[in-house]
């Protein structure tokens, strides 16, 4: 994804430390606020804090109405520290920029302007404008980490695709007759809860949701705490499971189907979403994230699948992040490997990935990675 | 391995802190002592250090014998924190337990027993009929950790066998026609050359020595940092490197036999050390390891193979450690896997490991883990 060129200098500590506030409190939104980004403002008098707050779901108040609100009489000369660039349009809810404009505020430091084409440098017009002083580029790194999906669909078009995959230590899935229940322990499944909570779409193939009877869907007792301590089983927001079935194999009688959160069928005709098949046959899982996005307000996607699946969507470069759980066991050269046969035949042909993050999560190991650009 | 049922209770805060001092003595000893265990300890006069040592090299003084040359008279009176049990026999040093009696110390506290049959416990005995209090048992586990190949050998006649293996992120160690140089980065093959330092032999097979053109043996300028500030390059000590070999085919032209390191063949005759086929035909490698320690005095092997190896180690229950790295990339499901075919049929049946420790060493990710006992 694309940087800006603006930098920190010119910010001073203060200003470090509200937006690493603001930031904060983006984060709280991240399990409500799709398909609308994470958002987080405060607003200072005199370098105190005088009022915050964060965007919390779409069609809801913005984080700068939040913090207006709460400031008062105390907005009129503060400086507001917002993580994206106030919007400019007439939406759900007015312009935030016209906002801060009328509550008087003096200063708007941003993270980064809103690529959205509807604000994109507007809303800091609005407010230079009306004589306040704007200043964006502080902590931007940071403030795009909030909203990958959002900023990944107004630049491309496509989604975030984040790809689950769990293994033995020896990259075996299942064994070579089929079983694999489970390969990772509790930890780990309540992590992958955590995950879905975050996402706008769950995508598999119908498949795994057979073999499995998978159920696919967020359950509020195997959440984590660091989840259900920031939001309630109310506020819980099921992503929609979009599952591939081409050949119309899934049945109303699956678990599927029988559980909380919308299911949307993807096929070439007669299905929730159509799209066409590749080269190969196959359905084009380019046109079914884009479709996701466009038609669906799709800006993050979580993927559960297998072998087959995982291995199409990386050697289509449509992955931005792999999330790899290797549990603490082995299971033979015989079992079933993590992604599907890739045919290469040079080393130099390997897919390259970073290393974002190790940790353990309970008993298993946790690798958070990216895909190199085959072009870097 | 067992564990005393000697406590930490009774031990003083400063009593901790020294012990932890002569812990991190011996560990300094870690490339050089083999056969010998890394021992360390420190004399302290009302608290403070007079005086300390640790053993350095097989047939050079011991760890006490350091301390008191340094202490001097300072050793009359004084609390002498070592390891592991001071020794009571006549090797190629006179016995410590001796030293530390004419040297007048008062009392000795160690961290464990001595388990080599010549000395368990005599020490100790030594030094209490000449009026020394003798206290055990302070850190135990950790001074164990110092020797887990000399503590083993002694126990169960066994070496330490410690198994590396290097994979990409799904698992693979080479492409589908057998590529595979280079799979981890230089930071991954220095930290290789460290943990051959280490041992007292790599255990490999003639196919892998081959196909590699390998040597196998500790070459001082790829050595990291962490190894180059604690030993010169005369002090390096070459690994023995024992080949499995049953097909006799290995030949003089080989870089094995180009590189510093001594080189025994292990066959079923006609070889360096001759053992028996087990009931599959293969090289009995239960034998050849007890060979090693008994008739080598090897502790510690390291092994460092191909998927056939490291299977039937690990299938046999021989490896006390998996040191495991994995590397940023994908390779696809068609290529060669980490261990062998295990052939199981139920999950149940996994070979279960606890991971010890996991980080980045450099651009791919080393996993230390060891196996679950089966019966455990």
């Amino acid at each position: 994804m694309k940087q800006s060129n603006t930098s920190d200098a010119g910010f001073s500590a203060i200003d470090h430390q509200m937006m690493s506030r603001a930031i904060a409190l983006a984060y709280k939104g991240r399990f409500t606020t799709a398909p609308n980004p994470n958002v987080g403002c405060v607003l200072t008098l005199n370098g105190q804090i005088v009022a915050e707050g964060y965007h919390q779901k779409a069609g809801e108040p913005h984080a700068e109405v939040h913090a207006l609100r709460m400031a008062g009489q105390h907005s009129l000369g503060a400086t507001a520290y917002v993580t994206l660039e106030p919007c400019s349009h007439y939406g759900r809810t007015p312009p935030c920029a016209e906002g801060l404009i009328k509550a008087g505020v003096a200063k708007v430091i941003c993270a980064m302007s809103d690529p959205n084409p509807q604000v994109a440098g507007r809303g800091f017009s609005m407010l230079r404008e009306a004589g306040i002083e704007v200043q964006v580029g502080l902590l931007e790194a940071d403030a795009r980490a909030l909203n990958p999906g959002f900023l990944k669909k107004m630049e491309t078009g496509l989604p975030f695709v984040q790809l689950k995959m769990a293994a033995s230590l020896d990259g075996q899935t299942a064994l070579e007759n089929g079983q694999s229940q489970w390969i990772t322990g509790p930890c780990a499944r309540r992590d992958v809860q955590a995950y879905r909570a975050q996402a706008g779409a769950t995508l598999s193939t119908s498949k795994t949701v057979i073999e499995d009877n998978a159920s696919l869907n967020v359950r509020w007792h195997e959440l984590p705490s660091q989840v259900t301590d920031t939001i309630t089983s109310e506020q819980l927001r099921q992503p929609i499971r979009a599952i591939l079935d081409r050949q119309h194999h899934l049945t109303p009688d699956l678990a599927l189907y029988q559980s909380d959160g919308a299911v949307l069928r993807i096929a070439q005709s007669d299905s929730d979403i159509n799209i066409s098949l590749d080269d190969q046959g196959q359905l084009c899982l380019e046109e079914a994230l884009t479709t996701l996005a466009s038609e669906q307000q799709i800006n993050h996607v979580w993927v559960e699948a297998g072998a087959t699946l995982a291995g199409a969507l990386i050697q289509k470069q449509l992955v931005d992040e792999l999330i790899v759980y290797l549990a603490p066991k082995l299971m033979g050269a015989d079992g079933r490997g993590l992604i599907g046969a890739l045919g290469l035949q040079y080393m130099q042909d390997t897919i390259d990935l970073v290393i974002k993050d190790v940790r353990m999560v309970g008993q298993d190991i946790r690798i958070v990675a990216t895909p190199k650009s085959r072009h870097s």
